[in-house]
């Protein structure tokens, strides 16, 4: 029975368009929907509307579904809708009356915002953590490799000098950019949402700020109606960083893809790294790199999704939102492997110095040519057009 | 074993990470894969390959795995990578010698293609014969309330009288603009990649026209980079005629979301059609004319997906492409199921005479009174500020 | 005056808003206006609403415009929102009754959208010729230098023999896909919406067929809310043409910034279609090509935009709908500038035969070796693990 | 002539195709890239570069050209590409050697770097400055309206009691968020490029802290490669906290035009705000609104467009990027102006007090008589469904 039946009853096939594949999703859901309610046992017993038995037992059957969920013996049927559905009924039919006060002072709203925000800000540190490993990931390149030289590229040609620790120096740094946009959004997204209703409140007294205490958030939704809207846009953002990662990601393997052209041949990639072709026995095949590059346009599309999903609609929730919560999934799903692929490739790749050295050809160095005139007085426009001329005639 | 495995063992994390859920996905290619390996065999036989018995052999063992797909229990492991390797595995294991013969005469590549231009030919017929069915509902609901009176709206202001014949004739002619589209992507895929290889053709003679024949494919691709080259574009193409069928039907679904509005009222959602709250007891929600709407966005952005993870590559097959099998499976999948959902909830709408008798209020016959002056001589541009007039003066 | 005005004003800030620079791209559809105020003047005459003196004065007035127009001497002023209105304005006051008389039996609505479509018929009827240039520079090339021999890639890796003839007949075939959408799309388009009114009819009688005839349209749109929904589809989809052209376009740059990489050196970009380094010398930088694949990316999202302005949406005309049409404009503008630019390209395409030759390196025969060895019999897959062993060992 | 010019000429279409209109946007940099160059010379002078004199020449003509510039008097033609070139050259003519110095220690690409920073850093505090005029705009509203209750809804439907403060207060709240948005931003992108050349530095020592100090900057890329893969990060970034802003905009806008609806009422929009039919006298549109809808899908297309222009590229500059300047600029260019004109309409709206009333029917205060019930010992559930019956009987 769902939360909202009255008797009447869904057309099946209208319940199987509208769960979808919810009750799959949920399953990464139910841990930080039974600890949100735990709190929230605790705030209707702190506000008098059940007792402190009412509220232990609670507890004791929620700590019992996060222990079923852990082992994949809590199931979420097609019926139940959602896990919230799924966890109301387990306690309704364990504990009676005791679960049929668990909803009071909530809306199924407030209670998916808390739920979501609280697995979000744990995705977002694992994030942040995957995103160091890769930084240090880089950081050992650096020192087993970093002082050889190879040619900087602007253009997809040539254009002067460049070193592993200067290539790999700009990644560093762009993932710490990554991890600035993460804090940001863990900043962001801190508030709790729990005692907001439908984006309209509760039409009793309840104190949220201790919910917020005990669930550790950093700030409060105070407008109900801003927590909803909210939701739209702090997803956005989420996948907005992730998105950020992918992309220096997407970078990092197309500099690999190129530089392990056989013709051009800086990096070397080991061999169980790489596929094969299934007519051509001699390919030694990047698609690690190239799925790497790929998933960003994932990312992106699964950002879009979400972007345009909850446009041109009306103030407070509408079911459209509901299609928000899968590519959030998943967009924290493909980063954090594609972090930790990356790390897992960066540990193996070669540099191959003799190739590099065999690349520094005289042309990267028309630009120092340049500058040596400048350090004798002439000026830039006149030594790069000296310069060159001398590129042109050597041709 | 792979395809194109030499003895060297690829990374695990590897494989997790370039699998991914291809082993998933692939369930649904079984049988075209198979389909499209028996017609293989026989061109095999036919230029002296292989025998009549190996011919035969293969033929009986593919129908074998064609049953087995049916009943669930063909099973592709994630270490066969794809359904291709599973398959080729089940004909070595079975036939020997025959089975390792099989992959003569043909890349990976074409035989992707190949099974994904019959799958996608199904698809496309599934989803004309639903956008008749669709068709049809609209023609009943003419049958049951055409000549009922509605005002028509611009700006989301009530504009001129409409009718619910005018209102659904609208989305019947545009459902035939959908069909026109279907019918053009199906033309333009219908065309056998098989015997492009690679991209680069066979390095051995093989009568591709008679497999085309034998798939019933309408034309083939001579050229085999062209085959490659088609894949991103044929895809995006598919997307976006199911983009204009869910376009229609996020239309449709906004329409009816305000129609049914309680303060409207043109409409009314039968009960078994509609959710409720879990903090407010009267409501009587529209979730699934709103997921509806919202599933138009994510087939937008699976086709955007498909559009930038093929771009910006070099020519010839890159391992990205794979990561555009799942948008449009899931694309096909969406718009089915919303086609079908939306003939269902055609046969249900009940329109409220009364309510839209009342709403014919005196305003939107505005024009209609312009126009009589019009016929009395005045010139059109007077006839309009005539009457602007009097509704300004009437407020 | 605005063609809606009843003498209050509009707020001078909410103008620049609304009209933004919609006098300034109207520019484009002032001929196509008047065209069609032409036909529609006939067809005011022969149903009565005008003299013939009256159509007469009205065609010679609109003729004047179109003359006007193509010096630059029609001007657009700001408070006249658009086209249609200066057009009008033009009307009233140069033959006063019969001006004001022109705007019987339309809407602004229908009227935009005439004149939008047979600009839009050109506009297709242009990127077909230019599509056919492009087809021609590819033709030429095949001439030129077909019979050269190059390595073609897979993965970014050599894979199989490939050939100029073989290249470029890929990028004949996919042009050749994109003049089938095109024509798709004109046929598709090819049908009249005068007469629909503001998506809700006239309430006169008119005959719209009379006016279809003189306008050379292929169908009519019957049902006038068809014609308002059409907008937005059309608009996508003629986007999604100039899309698909424009991959081709993204593909073939990127094919060529790869040969010309001086390490690759298949291609040869004459130095006049190179430009160079503001700091390095020696610097010939394909920055044309970079941008003909940067503007498929352009183009896609214009794509987006017109998909998601035209969403979640009530059925009849809303104000949204403008902006769709500078993304539509400029698409066909970017589409045309491209190809135009690639014919040029194409022409002025050296190909370095010794290049070539050179690069044809020993594995990308492997899989010829594999099937010289099932020519004796060998099973493939076992033929395919003794050339792979053969290329581990070599390596 | 060009920077990089060498003797041999741009082919006039490829000039066409390359430089589009560069020249036209640049308008918006030149005073920037004055103000950068002035500090570029300082940090020349101090190097020991160029003597004291031509640092102030330069100084002298820089500022010339920036009161030049806001006369509309500096003209940048096709021929010079872009602003950085028309000033160089102005530089060269009016100081001769001086003039041909600028350019030392420098590449083009920090130079359109550190310009476009101090553009986008400006453009931030404007965003900023209307952001906080927009709340100034809720908070008035709220001060003349903010205790009329009206009902808030949920799904389209009404839901339960809400009044003009929490609706407003929401928009407030967001705003708030967006602001955090911006800073986030601005402090991202605050920092210097000048002296990262072409990601690859410049090949004589200067100090670029130097730069940074002069020009304000709070951080400097260390990492020259950074530098340049920071562009489309950033720009990103900078479109998304747009997006977010556009994203109230257009919630905003889609509650107004149905809170105004006649038959809803909630809101009056005066007539000055409203636009009519050309042919429905009686017509007064909200087409205000629906381009503020609009606007959020243009600036999304313009994110993603940035998006996927920047990706599958090698690192160094690639010129694609030039096609990230535009959408960058008209996204600013249109968030800021939707702001100013947000803030116009808050103050011009009007509520309908009897309307808000009237509305406040009794269905919206079920959840309110169901918490009744549980403040006597009823569990929710059992009340929900109490009430949920009643509700359905009274039907």
């Amino acid at each position: 029975m769902k939360l909202w039946e009255k008797g009447n009853t869904l057309d099946s096939i209208v319940e199987d368009y509208t769960v979808d594949n919810d009750c799959i999703l949920d399953r990464k859901l139910i841990e930080y929907d039974c600890t949100a309610s735990i709190s929230h046992a605790k705030t209707l017993y702190k506000s008098g509307i059940i007792t402190i038995t009412e509220a232990d037992d609670l507890e004791t059957a929620l700590k019992e579904i996060i222990q079923l969920s852990k082992t994949g013996e809590f199931i979420i049927l097609k019926e139940d809708e959602d896990c919230h559905t799924a966890i109301e009924k387990y306690l309704v039919e364990k504990l009676g009356a005791a679960g049929r006060k668990i909803h009071t002072a909530r809306s199924r709203n407030d209670q998916v915002l808390t739920a979501l925000r609280l697995f979000y800000i744990d995705e977002i540190n694992k994030c942040n953590d995957l995103a160091q490993d890769y930084i240090s990931g880089l950081k050992d390149l650096v020192t087993r490799y970093g002082s050889i030289k190879f040619p900087g590229y602007t253009h997809t040609r040539k254009a002067m000098p460049s070193s592993v620790q200067l290539w790999a120096g700009a990644y560093i740094d762009s993932m710490q950019d990554n991890i600035e946009f993460l804090d940001s959004a863990k900043d962001m997204i801190d508030r709790s949402p729990a005692g907001t209703g439908a984006g309209y409140g509760i039409p009793i007294d309840i104190d949220n700020e201790y919910t917020k205490e005990l669930l550790g958030f950093k700030r409060i939704h105070h407008n109900p109606l801003h927590a909803q809207l909210s939701r739209g846009k702090y997803e956005m953002f989420m996948l907005h960083c992730l998105k950020q990662i992918m992309f220096d990601i997407n970078r990092l393997a197309s500099d690999l893809i190129f530089y392990s052209i056989p013709e051009i041949g800086y990096i070397i990639l080991p061999d169980e790294l790489c596929t094969g072709s299934s007519i051509m026995p001699q390919k030694k095949n990047p698609d690690l790199l190239e799925l790497m590059r790929g998933y960003y346009h994932v990312v992106n599309s699964l950002e879009l999704r979400v972007n345009t999903v909850s446009s041109n609609l009306l103030s407070g929730y509408n079911r459209d939102i509901q299609l928000t919560k899968e590519p959030v999934m998943r967009g924290f799903e493909i980063s954090q492997k594609s972090l930790r692929i990356s790390g897992h490739l960066l540990e193996k790749l070669i540099v191959d110095e003799n190739r590099c050295d065999e690349a520094m050809t005289d042309e990267i160095f028309a630009a120092e040519k340049a500058y040596k005139l400048v350090l004798n007085g002439v000026p830039f426009r006149e030594a790069y057009r000296m310069i060159a001329e001398g590129c042109t005639n050597s041709k």
